[in-house]
Parts: structure tokens; C-alpha cells; sequence
């Protein structure tokens, strides 16, 4: 059986060095880089220039923490029957970044890069996709909010940045012309939403629309870790127990 | 019933504003800070000096990338099977930071802050530690390494930086002590490895032992997410297939 | 503000005794009923009559093992660095059940169902679903296999088993037209695979067709225990690493 | 560089058949055979007796449905997040399974198996367990239960069978007494509880310790996907959330 190499280009590890990307991890990069730029350097595949690393690290922030989620309820229920195993809550938490919370940014990043192929002119591809979704009678994917209907404040935030940083171009144009056009359609203003607003910065940094998913997978990461260090000096594990049964009601078996 | 209170005092979400730890996430935070900051504001409960945001960015950096190990491998033949959930094969991937390889910096803190809570001297606390682990024939967590017999550069470049940031404090001190009063009982010298010195340095940044696991969890979503771009780009997983095939070998069932 | 109640119909839980739509676990069930008539209870809401449990058994039954498939190969390395958390080394192998692998009877019963509904005349319906996939130029889920090309023989076993228990009905019928219709427009006859039938035979039980997917999900979590013991006896992860390892070719950086 | 064997005794797959442990899948098992004989011959080794097959099916059915426990809260917002993805609810529900609920039995069995192989008198193995942990002021697992304190009907039941089946033998036996044992030190009865039951017999039936987790993972992979089905056609999941938020108390941050 004929053997096909398995190709990487990201890393050569040695017995005294490991290269990423051709530089030396230890001497080149420990000590010296931020995490945004190890972002960069990984996902873009070049070390960020200055205002690149500034939106690196908004992206990466902004979904870090937003209180008592789904996600955070998986993860400190999962800690509390599994503690030994601190990777399997942070994966719990991880799996619910689907398609209609927190992971809805690949989606909308999808959108977008499709729409700029399909027709390069900002404001017939933005018209093409509101029609679109309206003629499909589906909500347009990284505008409007529940919890913020009058805007998100995060997405105006990132978009701020994405402008003073220069980061801001033709998929954060569309997105913001895709909300002119979907409020002709169906006659009210959503405004763009933070998984949107990180949909159309990632694609202006150069990630294909999959990868867009990682500032959520990273952010909640970190902002499920200290739920879970929360929870062991304040397990609320119990009370979110009490909660459920108070409220349980059930239904005869038809 | 009863209700209990969920308590948490991480964040307060209202609908124009995310309170993270009293801090306004859009006006105070977003452009503002870096991911390390974001991190020891999570972990540690507050906004890290500049010498410790440089060790944060160390820790934080230091695991990302290590080639194709088997939490890699994990994560692209999940990819290659469930393109269409991301989050999964990040899940899947971080799964495999359990004990043996990875997720054991919180073995090694563990050991590190109960030998100190149990014997405040250093050296009958490093003492203690190799006389108890060389008792039961057991290998020491957070120092020995397979891959770099000779010594990790990793460990090694951070344990340089977390004296030049005054980082290091007891619980560093207290492993290289370890390492010391090992070679006295097993005849050779195993030096302080990655996550041993993750372990202690998190120990010396005020994380409980259990959280040290967060510098693991984060690089590797990050490094998982660069190999998910690779493999989008160049499939390995064919290869990685093969490779296995090649080497099966299935024996009389008894 | 107000409380909605959670509610549910499957089980009652008190003191002394578990009813579980209706009948009472330890009394009724355990010691009494099989695990394929307690699948029928559970997913189709009651008790299956004899031929649908002979049918129940072989679906649960037929997706069990396949080999070193990529979902073993994930439990394999998970147990491997992780083995104080079994959870996460099933867990990790179902994750890789998705759209491409093991998990596409989701797909195909999805097909089938909204095929039905649309158009309820068997052969056009056959005919309109061919039609689109070939103007698509997309494969068909539920036909064809890389590994079986000359027809999948776990396949037409679940079909011969459920004529001979009589759940043979519209959506199988239905499939095996499909096979007929794509045939016409590829001009290369793929037979139904064992995902397609277990989709098909799922809906004529009366699944819905997103459930289709609990046998994949049910033989693999049974599979991949026996590969994990095998792996406490024999592992076998070293070798994997070696493989992949002697595979392995780093490119320069670009 | 050396190619280690990558072996394994579970199956052989060819183009026209696969064998498993030496049985033709679709020859000899699919139709023929039941989902716990299977579940005797992947785990065991062999296909069971008929009393065995009881055995299997009764630990296979005990820990399918609970009610709305903490692993199907998981598994009900993971799907509400991320519906494309059934594979990832039921991952996140199995990620419960640990040391505290529901994957306890293999900590149990463990304990049997350890402590028998110590002391094989059985009346002294079982001081012996009682005496250690009564030293240590720790929790014997697989006795005593939360829910169910004057005895749980699923373990008695269990217990029952095994008796009825001849599968009781010296591991069933040695939970017992430590159930004595245990009772002369603490004061107080606790009986054997379902994870206990589950952990003596599947020793009794000859797997490893570690094994003795199966019966979980399986039964609520099934529970699950009962709970992913009532989900979809009366979803839960805005109920539990608006629980969580109706209990939630922000602290000031410190």
C-alpha cells in the first residue's frame, strides 16, 4: 500500500526546538509576542502588524464573558458530576456553539464570502442577499439581537475599532449595506450583531469563513474557565438543580 | 420549594451595557486591553501589571502549537467527518488534555500547592514530595519529558521569563527543589518539563490549581482552529487514514 | 417573572419508583423487557410488537463495528492521554458521527420524509429527488459506498429484515426507487447504503427523521468500549503515533 | 523508522463481509441476534447465555431515563444552540458521566476488584474497604443515594435478576457486605445504590473495572435521544433558561 504523506506547514518539532510557521518558538516568540499575535501568526498566517493585533485581541475578548449562558450552565453542570475531568466541561460548553448561538458567525461569514464572489459590487450583493432571505422568509444570519433589540453595543464597539484600526473593508461594508437593504424588505432596522460584526472582520483580515469561529471557541474558553473556578468556591450547581425542578412539570404519558 | 439563589459575580448583562467584574466591556475594555489582560482580569479577578501580562502571554502561547500530536489528529479526522460543527472537532481535540499528556499541569499544581499547605519549608517540601512519589514507584508530574529528554527549551524559556517579570515565586522555586531531591532518589536528573512549570507558574500568578489547565485549553483551541484551516486547505486526514491501514494488523479472534 | 414550566413526558421520578411513560421501571421493565423494546418505548413512545424488535435489534445491531474507523481511532488516543475519563473518550468518538461519516442517515431520512410530503406518488417523488441532485451535481446521501462499491451488504440485510418483519414500507420503497431514478441520470447503478437504510427503515418505524441518527450513535458508544478495552490490553495508541509519525512530512513555511 | 503493528481482534473488514470476532455480521448476527448479545460479545468476548442476555439487558435499560438530570439539561440546550449537530448534544450529556453521577460505577468496581485481589475472604476484603474509608472520612461509592435513601429500587431490582440469573457471584457478594461493614462504622445503613449494583455484576460478568461504564454511556445515549426528540416537538430549553435567569443574583464583584 502506497504511503501519502501527511503534510503540515505549521510546525517542525525538534528534540531542542520546535518551529511554527519558521520561527523559533522559545527564542523568537516566547517573551516576546502577545497572544493576538500568536493568533495572527497561526490564523493568518503572519506575525499581525500593530493595529491588526489591536482587533485581534477585541475579537478575541468580546465573547469571552455574558453572564449565566447555556454554555455555562453545560459547563458547571458537567464539572460538578465530572470534576476530574476539567476538559470535558470546557468541551460541554464548547459543543453548544452551534449554528443558531455563539457559532452563528460561520454563517453569516459564509453569507458574506459568497455574496462578494457571486457579485463583486457591494451594493447589488448586499441587495442580492436581503431579497433574498426575504423571499425565503428566513432571518438574515449576524443582524439583530434578543437581548439587545436597540443594538448590540459590542458590534458598534468592534465596528469602531475595525474603522480606526483600518481593518474595516469591503465584507464589514457589505454586512453594514445588508442592513439598509434587509430593512427595505421587511420593514425594520436589525442592526448588525456581534457574531456578525466578527463574521465580516475576520473575512477583512484574510480568514476563510470557517475559521471565523475561533474567536468565539477561544473567548469562551477562557470565560468557561473562570465560571468553573467560580463554581468551585461557589457551586451553584445545586441552586441551577433547584431551579430546574421547581419549575418541572410533568405530563401524563398519552 | 425553596428557590436558591444562582450566584455569580462574573458578569451583569442589561440591554446596553456587559458589566465583566464591575468593568464596562464595551467602553472600558474592548480596544483597550489585550487577550492576557482579559485573562488575568477572568482568572486571577483583576487586570494583570505589565510584567505579569507578559508571563500571561508566555503561558498563554506556549502550548498552542506542537505539530501533529494526538489531540490534532482528533480534531481533523473529526473535521473530515462532521464539517459542519467545528466546535466539534475543537471539543474532540481538547478531550484528550486529560492526565498523561497535556491537561496534567493540574496534577503537577496540585502537588505543588498540597506539599507547600502541608510543609511551608521548601526544601522538606520538596523533600516530602520525591520521598513520597519514589515510596510508590511513581513518576513525578511536571518534570521528564519524552520528547526533549535533555531538557525542555519551553520550560526553560518560561521559567527565564517568570524571573525576569518577578513572576517567580514559591511554587517555582519549589519544583526546581523537586527536581533537585528527585535525582537524589531515582540517579537521575529529570528537569522541569512544560506543563510543570505552567503548573507552578500559575501557582505564583494565584490561580488555584485547578485552573492552571486554562493556558492547555486556550493555546490548543487556538492551534486546533490553525490545523482545521490547514486541513480545510490541504486534507491530511486520506493520509492519516492510509497511514493506519498501512499499519493494521488484525489478529485471530480467540 | 413569570415561570414557565419544563416540561416532560418521559419519566416520573419519586421516592420509590420510576415510571417511565407510564410503566414502572423496576417492576414492568427491568427483568422483563429487552433493550431494543425499551428503544421502541422510549423513541417511538410504546412498546414494539415482536417483528419491529427483531427489526430494532438488527438496526442497533449494525453500525456496532466497522473497524479502526476514524471515531475508534479518536477514542483510542483520548483514552490514551486521558484514561481517567472514559466519558471523554466516547464522547470524542461520537463527535465524528457527522454529515460524511456515520452520522449521514440524518441526511438521507431528511430527504426521504420532505420528499414524501411534497410530492406523495412514490416513483415521482423518486424521480424529482434524482432529478435535483443530479442538476446539483451532488451526491445522493444514502446510496453508494467507497469501501462496499458492488452494493453494501450490511444494507441489503436491514432491507431483507425488515420485509421479513413487515416494517418494509413507503420511505424504504421510496429509496430503493431513488437508487432506479439516479441510475438514469449518472448512468451508474449506486445501491443503498447502510446509513440509507437505516434511514429509511427509522422513518417507517415512525422516527422523525433527525432521530435516525440514535443508532449510529447507540452501536458506536457499545463499539467503541470494546476498542477501549482492547486498548487497556493491547494498546495500540503507540502505534498509531508511529504511523502517523512515519507519515509525516513537515514543508517549509511559505 | 520502525512500523509497529497497529492490531486488533474485533474485525475483520472486507469488501463483501465484515467479521466480527470471527461472526459474519450479516450471515450470523443481523437478525439473529439481540443488541445485548452483542453487547456480550463486543464486551465480554463471546456471545452470552440466555440467563446472561437477561443480565445485559436489565443493566442495559437501568440508567436510560432519570428524568431532567443534569446531563439532560446539557444535552437540551446543546441542541437549542447547535440543532445541526444531534451528535454533539448527546456528547455533551455523555461528558457527564463522571466521577460524581452516573459514571461512578467504575470507581466502585475498582474498589471490588482491587479489594478482592488484596484479600480474596470476602468478609475481610469487606472490613477491609469499610475500615479505609472510615479512616479516611470518605464516601464508600456504590452505596447510599440522594434521591432514593431508604434504598434504591434500581439497584434492588438489579440485584434480584442477578440472583434469578446465577450471575450473583463473589463481587455482588462483597458489595454486600460492605454494606455491613459500612453500617458497624458510620452507624447508619446505606444501601447498595444503582451505580454499586451495576459495578459487582458487570465484574460477576467478567469485565474490567473500567468497563463497568458502559452500561451508562449506552443506556443514556439512548435517554438522550429521547430527550433530543421531546425537545424538538415541545422544546424546553427557553423554560430552563428563563429558570436559571429567575434564580440568577449578580454579586457585586469584589
Amino acid at each position: 500500500m502506497e504511503r501519502l504523506p501527511i503534510r503540515t506547514r505549521l510546525a517542525r518539532v525538534e528534540h531542542d526546538r520546535i518551529l511554527i510557521r519558521g520561527h523559533d518558538l522559545c527564542q523568537d516568540l516566547l517573551g516576546s509576542i502577545s497572544f493576538a499575535d500568536m493568533t495572527g501568526l497561526m490564523l493568518i498566517g503572519r506575525l499581525p502588524a500593530a493595529n491588526e493585533r489591536r482587533m485581534l485581541d477585541a475579537l478575541l475578548i468580546v465573547l469571552v464573558e455574558h453572564g449565566i449562558v447555556s454554555s455555562v450552565i453545560n459547563a458547571r453542570l458537567t464539572y460538578h458530576t465530572a470534576p476530574e475531568s476539567i476538559q470535558a466541561a470546557v468541551a460541554a460548553s464548547l459543543l453548544g456553539a452551534g449554528s443558531v448561538h455563539l457559532g452563528s458567525s460561520d454563517i453569516c461569514a459564509r453569507m458574506l464570502q459568497e455574496g462578494l464572489a457571486a457579485q463583486p459590487e457591494l451594493e447589488a450583493a448586499a441587495e442580492g442577499i436581503a431579497a433574498r432571505f426575504a423571499a425565503a422568509r428566513q432571518r438574515i444570519p449576524g443582524i439583530g439581537h434578543r437581548t439587545h433589540p436597540g443594538g448590540d453595543p459590542r458590534a458598534e464597539r468592534l465596528f469602531a475599532i475595525a474603522r480606526e484600526t483600518d481593518v474595516y473593508a469591503r465584507h464589514c461594508q457589505l454586512l453594514e449595506l445588508v442592513v439598509d437593504a434587509a430593512e427595505q424588505h421587511v420593514g425594520r432596522r436589525l442592526p448588525v450583531n456581534v457574531t456578525g460584526a466578527i463574521a465580516a472582520i475576520s473575512l477583512d483580515l484574510g480568514l476563510p469563513w470557517q475559521i471565523s469561529k475561533a474567536f468565539a471557541l477561544i473567548g469562551r474558553t477562557l470565560g468557561t474557565m473562570a465560571h468553573i473556578r467560580e463554581e468551585i468556591e461557589d457551586p451553584a450547581a445545586p441552586a441551577i438543580d433547584a431551579a430546574i425542578k421547581g419549575a418541572l412539570q410533568v405530563e401524563p404519558s398519552p
